[in-house]
């Protein structure tokens, strides 16, 4: 088999087969395959597609190019969650509490990696003494035991994945749908799950910018999950704004709790008991959508949720006195408000601008390594259809700089206001 | 500016600026772009075109990226013949001559490389004594005074192209018609021509298997001529079958020979002396194609045109008297006959396949450095539309191998045979 060959096959809109994507991962993870094959192969894929044998045998060749997780010693179905990327989406931090309360073991593993704040374990780490290096013996009994877990992940899961991601990031074939899908499926399960529901992040904070190509997305996915016998649901959910009202981290932290309290924003805790209600149902606590739905909610009501929380920072190191008073989560020394500069409603806010912004101001990553600061972050105050006046506050952002000038500038530039109130907004938009 | 950022506009069906294209072109000339992004630029160029523009700035860019030929000290209009290469081609060795014969001055270089015979050099050192390294100042006398000179190659001529040719045939971007076009065009253009005469060869030993292929590579040559103020005829002559009957590198001399005597065979005297028309034509020396067809018939008939050759030979070091008795040029030491196995006519013969074999007897390089053996060869006995009776030869291989059981299997492949006589093939297709 010659890579030249199997570039042409594709490019002339041949199906590749499994031996042929075989070679490709394997020869690509161990360098046999140059950089420059690989790229070409990449964009002929973009241009051409592949169908759904060849996604689900690209996802696996990918899943064992290196190592995988075996969850088998942890009892149930375990059923894992990803999301496509958004601004304030600090949905993990709801669901991992509230789907193990009802006792769906939840087995999460994150990576730290770039972004506009830090991820999930970045996220736990703002409160005080929060471990996310767990053994693989204390990562197991915690999820026998409490039914959640979460950890660093430090295997080398999916190698031909990074190396590839890192080629398309530079070769402009990012934005290929096979691509994504089994960059993202290939991770997951890897990482051992037996069940996933996908949150697909649709809107100015997403990847996926329009409706159509994120069921697209979503259905690549789910048919992988299918082909690899992973039971996949995919949710497709808003990002044309921020979800909640909280960016950065320590904030996330605090607005995850007010959802657990039930007294969360109304959008993020409908995605977060959407995903969490489609979990429960994978993992076969609950039989339909609206019996979990409102399961979870009592759940919340209870308390048990806010509690399942508590113990989950307790059982690895943190100080769960944080989560009944969050104000002693991390304080940026400065809050700066951005105000109106005219009247009327907000018509549309840039989330990934919103997103940047806060990475500006030291809430993610620019490169790898960087350190995060965690008190760092914005709040918004005003969101899509809210009447504002102008002078009114429409964001506060918390930092540690003392000079953010080009930080208000870039909000205000991610506003834009109207004089008729814009139409309501979806939380979610489809269940694939 | 930023690669992947071009690989974007182009992706997206946009139009590259001169600076733009510059910038990719030096960049990757001093390896600040790498391959990886070269190929996926490459393959983006297959599927999403050129314009015009693009393609004579692409071209431009590539001339400058290293030396060019300065033949201003020659007098006339210096004309150029390129052909996109075939199997048994050896027009250039009947044109030379025979358009210096009539005063236009031709300045010959050419290169080695690869294929199923050696290039138009490796031909003339068949001729013993025959010299092609030329100083820059012996190559310019003999033009003035002689009107003619041929020498290998060896200024840094296009480094671009170079780097992108090896890198195209790696990552299956040899066959976009904008890459090939801007490839020879520049080549020619860095060579110091005025004006140029493309032979596009159609069919089964070219590499442009269809007319419409041909026809748009050639329309995009003629294009990048006059955007680049270079007049530029492009001829589209048939490779379905090998030109000629030799193949191979002394024995394309000797029929080269015979051509000029007005003894060669059909098919190859009206192709050579229809470039030959179109260079004298662009040399001003004629005004019509008719006219200088019928001069340059006369030119032959009369003797004037083998005397060039020997003149050529001389000039450059041969022994002249190789060309009176061509059974001084080196011979092979075995000649098998390959028998027709059924009787009918000869449908269709596999150009492409019967230089390969003459390659492995010997005639080619199959890679860079190898040896030529200059007395191997094929000669065909029968082409399209030929009868044949069962038994009787088709071709004979030349070689000085021992076992060729392989070739002579490859070439019964490369012959078909039907019952009743395949229909006339076309000499010249288009002129554009």
């Amino acid at each position: 088999m010659r890579m030249v060959d199997l570039i042409h096959k594709k490019r002339e809109g041949g199906s590749l087969t499994r031996a042929e994507i075989e070679y490709i991962i394997q020869g690509y993870t161990r360098g046999e395959i140059p950089d420059y094959q690989m790229s070409a192969f990449a964009m002929t894929v973009f241009f051409k597609g592949m169908n759904k044998q060849e996604i689900a045998d690209f996802t696996n060749a990918i899943v064992h190019s290196g190592e995988t997780i075996d969850l088998s010693p942890i009892k149930g179905i375990k059923v894992d969650k990803h999301s496509t990327g958004g601004v304030g989406d600090k949905v993990s931090l709801i669901i991992i509490p509230l789907v193990a309360a009802v006792g769906v073991p939840v087995a999460k593993m994150s990576g730290r990696g770039l972004g506009h704040t830090g991820g999930t374990i970045d996220k736990l780490e703002s409160i005080e003494g929060f471990r996310t290096e767990l053994s693989r013996e204390e990562f197991i009994h915690n999820v026998n035991t409490y039914k959640m877990a979460i950890a660093g992940q430090s295997a080398n899961l999916t190698p031909a994945d990074k190396k590839l991601y890192a080629l398309r990031d530079v070769t402009d074939t990012v934005d290929s749908i096979p691509l994504i899908a089994s960059s993202v499926m290939s991770k997951k399960i890897a990482s051992g799950a037996d069940c996933i529901v996908l949150d697909v992040k649709v809107g100015s904070g997403a990847f996926m910018k329009s409706l159509a190509q994120a069921k697209e997305l979503a259905q690549t996915m789910v048919e992988i999950g299918k082909s690899l016998n992973r039971k996949t649901i995919a949710v497709i959910t808003d990002m044309s704004q921020p979800l909640g009202y909280e960016i950065g981290n320590a904030n996330e932290v605090k607005e995850a709790i007010t959802v657990l309290q039930g007294k969360g924003p109304e959008d993020l805790t409908v995605v977060a008991l959407t995903i969490a209600s489609y979990m429960t149902i994978l993992g076969e606590v609950y039989k339909d959508f609206d019996q979990a739905y409102r399961e979870l909610e009592r759940v919340i009501k209870s308390g048990q949720a806010f509690a399942k929380l508590k113990e989950l920072v307790q059982i690895q190191g943190g100080n769960p006195e944080v989560i009944d008073h969050p104000d002693k989560l991390p304080q940026a020394k400065n809050h700066i408000e951005v105000k109106a500069w005219q009247s009327g409603y907000v018509e549309s806010i840039n989330a990934e601008a919103i997103g940047i912004t806060a990475m500006l101001l030291g809430a993610g990553r620019k490169k790898k390594g960087d350190l995060i600061d965690h008190s760092a972050g914005i709040t918004i105050l005003k969101k899509i259809g809210d009447e504002v006046k102008a002078g009114e506050p429409i964001c506060i952002l918390h930092t540690n700089m003392e000079e953010c000038g080009e930080a208000e500038q870039m909000i205000k530039n991610a506003f834009s206001f109207s004089k008729v109130k814009p139409p309501q907004i979806k939380y979610v938009y489809e269940v694939i």
